[in-house]
């Protein structure tokens, strides 16, 4: 089972992504925080990942490009503010195309029985940009990306 | 007249500083990226303010330090996301204090009829931080802080 769930609530701004993975959650934060498997999990199957810079530290930049078979190119960056392993990392998140629009992320793992819940929220600035990302087709990337890091994970 | 409106709306992890200045937002942006500055208008007057660490760049940390009357001191810190002069600032900002509780600032400058209008986004990661952070006397501290930066950008 292990599905992803996903929140966003009316009137807030923020989503909130849980999935339960059946590993310890060193090795979840290993896989997470290692540029090497970035293109294997990060984003929907149908597009292609690269990551440019992916410095894990706090003031670290990461920016990844996304490919469609188009050849389109998608561009993501942030910094770290946190990041506290095995347990949580905290960054910011802009999608180059809607520039100046900038999320803050807090991804968590905690133990639970030997499994590991990962949570991932996501604040917004505004409602409406809450909404954009929704809109674009958000949620089915989000569970295509927990699927790839739950292959991944039980892979290693 | 020139008065801080602090906006806080029940069920949001969000506050919204604005303030009418009477100068250029050219000449507030250079006051509030200036490290010489902050001692001088940054948080209430009871206290007094250091800057350990400045760096003015996407990425860029800052850390400031602040004292009572008795000595206690408080940290503060984050890193910045994005600077674009004249209009806006992106970063994030933790109070050590409350160690993992992190949030979103966005300052936006913009030109008003010769005036300038000043927005201080925060959004939070809950709604539990966002009602600490008023509970802290945040909002006090904001408008002598709007204040002080009013006296400081009409001296220069």
């Amino acid at each position: 089972m292990n599905k992803t769930n996903i929140i966003a609530e009316p009137g807030k701004q923020e989503i909130i992504i849980t999935r339960l993975f059946d590993a310890p959650r060193e090795q979840i934060f290993k896989v997470i925080t290692d540029p090497i498997n970035i293109p294997n999990w990060w984003g929907p199957r149908y597009l292609t990942t690269k990551v440019e810079k992916m410095e894990v530290k706090p003031g670290g930049m990461w920016r990844y490009l996304q490919y469609d078979k188009q050849g389109n190119e998608f561009a993501f960056h942030g910094f770290y503010h946190q990041i506290s392993a095995p347990e949580r990392l905290v960054y910011t998140f802009e999608f180059e195309g809607m520039s100046g629009h900038v999320l803050l992320a807090t991804i968590k793992l905690e133990n639970s029985n030997g499994k590991t819940l990962y949570t991932d929220l996501a604040v917004f600035q505004t409602i409406e940009d809450r909404d954009g990302m929704l809109q674009s087709g958000m949620e089915e990337g989000a569970n295509e990306t927990m699927e790839r890091l739950e292959e991944l994970v039980i892979r290693k």
